[in-house]
């Protein structure tokens, strides 16, 4: 087994939250952290530069979109993923799973793999756990995810059973076919809101050997409680020295409780899609820019934010773009929610080295006063 | 009478070319320059600071559109429209008259002015030429322009004379309405197609008096040729101390042709709208990046371009983006096009400057070997 890419620098005394880095082929990443998420091979409406200005140190890539369209083959003829999209810090991809689940209907799970039709133009697609790997190393990612089998929630305890059982055959499946190791493979940790099969599924996943553990099939309709419930004791029985990832979780909120709970990496693409619909995240609280409040207001969206766009806009300037809907709106808006969500992040680690995440965490709670 | 805004440094001997500079609030800006379009207080999908790394030097507002949304008073009271939307060189905003002209059956001319109804929600409005003034005025644009009233093509002879002496009337409107002298404020020189109203045209702003003259009433469905011969006769008749600006034209093509002829300045929303669209200018020619050739080209978008695009993606990268319809794509396609044509007019300068600029025309015209 090869040795773990993670480090941990610190743990905070308060809390189950650490602090650490992990190493990739493309850099190393300081967590916890937040990873914007780039579908087809952007970051919607920004570019790299935007990227490494607001301090993005890794972004994530959608496998199943990027198969489609343009095809890990070009993507791989072209240089692969970074060139190809011009970014050259660490790039995590999913495994393709998720988005395949997404289409219900269209998409047939079998113990070979997912049959499924391209949401583009209903060609008849099939994706195995080895074709999974194989179009990760394609594009060339720096960390890659195990297919896994997403759970509908509510579902019933057998379901649970099958869909876990099934993620772990993959998972074993997945490592065989893993042939670039300096491309990292994490596991997916399945076992729905039980806590015996989510034990199960990590024991069964350490048994294989992963470079890293991914808490799947949370943020999918459980309320908030659930959801951290369920993060706090499966985070507990994952291995202390390998990264930690919650995937595509979540608000600002879930993010500080998710840390606290001693989770590492994060995504979603709550920051860059609410952005695109003008709901901005502020210090104080949501803000929703098209609102006739912000009509004449000349201060920035955050009197806290160093970004671009609070150092040089108004309120008033953002909701003129807003209401015109000119392209610089997406674009700007995009540029502060993930300074804000890649921030967050930062403030986490700071909090948690100089063992003050409790201080950090009641603040955070305490400045929420002018929610729209 | 002011003292004129503009120096003129050298001249072609091949051509009625001129190298010059107009002096303005926000700075002197060196010509013959193109000015991108920035409608609604935004050039469509970049930020100030994209246009400065383009070396884009001035550029343009449209007034018809900032008098609807957000309003002039807005923009005002947040400190005017470089403030609002953080461009702190040369603006030059337009006087509406050409938007208002474009409603059709939504316009009615008199005397008095225009009156219209808005395009957004079909609002009562009127523009007078004192009005068009005092709302440049509010937005503080460095050069302003008199109302005009445009005249359709093909048009009547009695048509063009009726519309062109009320536009000098209302240029005479203009001039004592003009209360900030340091402000500019350009007559339009209208007329149609023909030289003798052209001429008197030039003659009664001149007596007026300007800080510069712009050729309004071309790029309107007449022919390349026609408009070239509009523009020669007429820039000849210009005052030769003054500014001259050829409003709304057009492609690269005519840019060369009409800066050959002795016009110092240029906007249009040609390289803006047409990056949207994914067509893209180049060197030897257009190119249309979603067509199938481009899809595995590893090539930049020209290779003979400097700018941040050319640099850093492929053809390739470009038409994944653009077919996937990402908001990149407008963004990346838009810096390349607004590069091409502001450096198309900095290769003018230059070619004045060391009187070469019949070489110049002739290898642009050679270098047009591939497009789509």
């Amino acid at each position: 087994m090869a040795e773990s890419p993670f480090t941990l620098h610190s743990r905070s005394s308060q809390s189950a939250a650490r602090r650490g880095e992990v190493r990739t082929a493309h850099g190393i990443i300081q967590t916890p952290v937040f990873m914007p998420v780039g579908t087809q091979a952007t970051v919607k409406g920004v570019t790299p530069e935007n990227l490494k200005d607001l301090g993005a140190e890794i972004i994530l890539g959608n496998t199943y979109h990027l198969y489609i369209r343009p095809g890990h083959r070009l993507i791989r003829e072209l240089g692969g993923l970074h060139r190809f999209m011009n970014w050259d810090r660490p790039i995590l991809t999913d495994s393709g799973g998720f988005q395949i689940f997404s289409l219900k209907d269209l998409a047939k799970i079998t113990e070979e793999g997912a049959a499924f039709k391209s949401h583009l133009d209903g060609s008849k697609l099939f994706l195995s756990p080895e074709d999974a790997v194989m179009v990760q190393e394609a594009l060339g990612s720096d960390i890659m995810m195990c297919l896994d089998t997403c759970i509908p929630y509510p579902a019933s305890r057998d379901e649970v059973i099958a869909a876990t059982a099934l993620t772990g055959r993959w998972a074993k499946r997945s490592r065989e076919a893993h042939e670039n190791r300096a491309q990292l493979l994490f596991g997916i940790v399945q076992g729905g809101m039980h806590e015996d099969l989510r034990a199960e599924a990590v024991e069964e996943l350490v048994d294989i050997g992963f470079d890293g553990y991914a808490l799947g099939g949370l943020s999918v309709g459980e309320d908030q409680e659930q959801m951290l419930a369920v993060t706090s004791y499966t985070a507990a029985l994952m291995p202390e020295d390998y990264p930690r990832y919650l995937m595509g979780v979540g608000t600002p909120e879930d993010l500080i409780e998710a840390v606290w709970r001693g989770v590492d990496m994060f995504d979603c693409v709550m920051p860059t899609r609410n952005a695109r619909n003008g709901m901005l995240f502020t210090s104080s609280g949501r803000l929703v820019i098209k609102n006739a409040r912000y009509r004449d207001d000349p201060r920035p969206v955050d009197e806290l934010c160093d970004c671009y766009v609070c150092r040089n806009y108004s309120r008033a300037y953002l909701r003129h773009l807003f209401v015109a809907r000119e392209i610089l709106a997406s674009h700007l808006n995009t540029i502060h929610n993930l300074h804000y969500y890649v921030n967050l992040l930062g403030g986490m680690r700071r909090a948690i080295e100089e063992d003050r995440l409790a201080e950090f965490r009641r603040n955070f709670y305490l400045q929420r006063t002018d929610t729209d």
